[in-house]
């Protein structure tokens, strides 16, 4: 029996420098553009992958060790790809930072991870520099750019990557697939960003499952042009996809415009895009100034936020299938994705939207999903509880324990979302537990807002919540109950707030109220509020200052 | 550093029977159609998933184990597709007997694999009672057919599939991944075929990528009708990849009519169908026999063979996308699969086929592909030599040991394939060293029929190569050097080999040489051979014969 108890099968390991040299060896020459000021850089899979081993040789010879840290702070370009895959590739961490985070957040991060290595696209100079005095690890400052783009003043010792790059005969090395690979920090409901560390085993198995026919199902003539951030998530695992694919990449570079982004779909024959539904805004308000259309783009991709049923239709007016989908950075990050059945296909037109995207779209095998209800049983289908998901691209913790143990007993991971199971098999988001507000596809912190706003002058009670927004989804709304003693004012607070917060986490308004409705367990009761205040934004003037802001 | 080695991603192993429970808990009502002399039988995945834990629990009653072995003979049913969830979803370990093998080489492989269960189709009763006396491991007989459907008479002790059925509390068990899963035997150059045993593991992540975008890609709307045999290679893997996607599968039954075939495409709604090229010269027959067409179908996999030019031509004319793919049994089996490119897709129509069709298609990630020139060199793009490959899906080895240590010192195995990568990317085979002729996607060992033929008298060598064959794609042609006393005749040796191979396994033609071509190591050289005789068949009026006799 004993020698017959494990399959014969080769025991290699799922490494993600595998794809980068799958992506090489069978599809060379297909391109990775990447758009700078300077125009789009283009090159094959194959160049990119001695690039990526270049690089690898150079961090072992800056003294990068297997399992060390390496943060990116950087936008979608070549040498962000590069980074995707040297890192983890030679055994070390890629932490990608968003830049968008406060200062002081990211200072935390850097910090909390012990990144040794901090690589900056040379636009994020100021920000790099701001941190700098505050980080304590970090040995190395790399400029992502050319020679001739590094800045000449800085009061760091700054190293320019290309002239980091070592030899090409770097050979990836081969280690246990549980190995970590990328590290990203999420927001939680309260205080700092959390890690969640990936492992190659996760990292190629989800690329994997996300290239099934039920998900982003590419093939080599699929062109794809990655507009969310690869800081967010690992971009989606899109650079990972697209090598097991051997499709084309196509990276947008710092700050694309939706212009920028409605040019590159035609200059580049893009036939799949991805987007936070502001970007996507932001696009057809584009595409009816100029006049343009969407030509060659046959998919859609709206995610971060559900899919407003107007989006739909104009994607669907341009010719786009629309198609979204529900994850989390602790998902790997994809959950689910828009995928039709017979059912839904039988139904006439409206019926049959109301089918395919009153959901989240079909949970990707091997994500297995159970609803909770709160007295402990499992919701029947139609029926809204919590999502706990297990599977082995789920995160079973956070870095360095931060938040505690999170599994049940069965090794269920709590998602933080209420959601359902619908008729047609797949997965509607009703609400959160988690008590976050998503603007523009960034994560906002209510609790963050609340004790900023407990320290005002004036105010006794305070709860931040999510607010219906037309361009940005949601945005911050802070109900307040005044002090007995001081009436403050909604300037005052503001006011006093921007010392506390980050522009972008400042609430759109300040409403005063009485008192705060409470859940049976004493809580503040965030399901009442939204009920109730949700659509205060859209009715109210705030909001349309704040678009004129241009924010 | 020692906490920070490993992501922290859940511990999950990736398990046969999770893609059931998926396909039950989001694909509940999806349909398994099983056809039968009675009629179609159907039922959805949540009711499968019901039915093969009914099996686990019965098998386990009967005293099955993790480990041992369970072998089907049988056709395409809903009760094989139970097989193959329940016994690997026990730990158990599925063996498929291909019945068109030679009653001596299935009584070795049984005892071989030491089958302590044997569950087959009650059409194979007579083929079962002839292997029974001689099987030294069979512990129970279980017939795959209803109550009503049982054999009255038998000289074995049987029992009925439905009265073994256990309650379906039956939960399915959590295990290492690695452990064994389904047993395939497959015939090798010489002597009896050898066990490629599969691990759970490889099972799964075989699933997940032959249902990425470049391969099967299917999705909830799709239908496969799956007329290649579940015993040929895990049935392409198709009964695992539908589960994936939510797929609706339809089994045919026993021995498909070209008839049933298209009556089922109609019927099923069928948008994907398997087969190896006799298969589909049948079904054009048909189609031009009932003045009928190919209705819903999409897309037509012509396996096992190379796919014939006019077949491709054939199947477009009835609207139907050709692919092709090229596979072995020790792959899992897939490994390579039709996609097209931007640099294909840009050529004019003729060029277009040629480049899409000359090869076998794309490598499928994560497989691994080297090709070696004699000189031990590497070849270069667009140069033939032997395909080694390695992989998570790829075998290390045959079961318990046969064929000796197979795989070179850095692990990868010998294929017996020539071919080469084109200038697409794609694999392209060009030969075979492995010296094996393949009749209707069935595998003829050449040894086999010349040790056959070098015990007849008047033979002094013998050579069996494959020649091109307008309906089996290859039948066996004998090549005789005669022996200096005796002048044989093609009848006569016809005649005695008829004694000593099973009747498929018989050469179309005998041809008297003086000599046979060998190689520089003195080996018959085969490739002389078939370059010289390929066509014999084709020009000589045996092949006219063979056909008229339908066989």
């Amino acid at each position: 029996m004993s020698d017959l108890a494990f399959g014969l099968m080769q025991d290699r390991p799922l490494l993600i420098a595998s794809l980068l040299t799958h992506a090489a060896r069978f599809s060379p020459s297909r391109e990775i553009v990447s758009r700078s000021a300077a125009g789009a850089r283009r090159y094959g899979y194959r160049a990119g992958d001695v690039r990526a081993r270049k690089w690898a040789k150079g961090l072992q010879r800056l003294g990068v060790r297997p399992g060390d840290r390496i943060a990116s702070l950087a936008w979608n370009t070549h040498r962000h790809f590069e980074l995707f895959y040297a890192v983890p590739g030679l055994g070390a961490v890629l932490h990608t930072l968003n830049p968008r985070l406060w200062t002081e957040q990211l200072v935390y991060i850097v910090n909390h991870a012990e990144d040794s290595v901090l690589c900056f696209d040379p636009d994020l100079l100021e920000l790099v520099e701001q941190l700098a005095p505050q980080l304590q690890s970090v040995r190395h400052f790399i400029v992502l750019a050319d020679r001739d783009e590094m800045p000449n003043t800085s009061a760091l010792d700054l190293l320019c990557a290309e002239d980091i790059l070592g030899d090409d005969d770097f050979v990836w090395p081969s280690f246990d697939e549980r190995t970590a690979s990328v590290l990203c920090y999420t927001s939680g409901t309260t205080g700092m960003p959390k890690g969640v560390l990936c492992s190659h085993r996760s990292t190629v198995l989800h690329a994997l499952y996300a290239q099934s026919g039920v998900a982003f199902g590419l093939t080599p003539t699929d062109s794809v042009l990655l507009v969310v951030p690869m800081f967010h998530a690992y971009g989606w695992s899109l650079p990972y996809v697209c090598a097991i694919a051997g499709a084309k990449l196509v990276l947008p570079g710092a700050a694309p415009t939706a212009q920028t982004i409605v040019d590159m779909i035609h200059a580049e024959a893009v036939t799949l895009s991805s987007g936070v539904p502001t970007v996507w805004t932001g696009v057809f308000d584009e595409l009816e100034r100029s006049k343009r259309d969407l030509g060659p783009l046959k998919r859609g991709l709206v995610g971060g936020s559900a899919m407003p049923p107007a989006m739909r239709r104009r994607l669907r007016d341009y010719g786009v299938e629309p198609v979204t989908g529900w994850g989390m950075t602790e998902l790997s990050p994809l959950g689910s994705f828009t995928s039709s059945t017979p059912e839904i296909e039988a139904l006439d037109d409206g019926a049959r939207d109301q089918a395919l995207y009153g959901s989240a779209g079909r949970v990707l095998y091997p994500l297995e999903i159970k609803v909770m209800l709160a007295d402990g049983a499992e919701a029947g289908p139609g029926v809204a509880g919590d999502i706990w998901v297990r599977g082995p691209c789920v995160a079973s913790g956070y870095f360095r324990g931060e938040g505690g143990a999170l599994l049940d007993a069965d090794g269920w991971f709590p998602t933080g979302d209420v959601g359902l199971i619908d008729e047609y098999g797949a997965i509607a988001i009703t609400d959160r537990s988690k008590d976050l507000i998503k603007s523009g596809g960034e994560w906002i912190s209510s609790a963050d807002i609340e004790k900023a706003a407990t320290e005002c002058p004036g105010v006794a009670q305070a709860a931040a919540v999510a607010a219906r927004h037309p361009k940005w989804q949601e945005r911050p709304l802070l109900l307040v109950v005044p002090s007995r003693n001081v009436m403050p004012t909604r300037e005052a607070i503001l006011h006093a707030l921007q010392a506390r917060l980050a522009k972008w986490q400042l609430p759109d308004d300040v409403l005063f109220v009485d008192e705060l409705p409470v859940t049976a367990t004493g809580k503040i009761d965030k399901k009442v509020l939204r009920n109730r205040f949700g659509d205060h934004l859209i009715n109210s003037k705030a909001s349309e200052e704040t678009l004129r802001e241009g924010r």
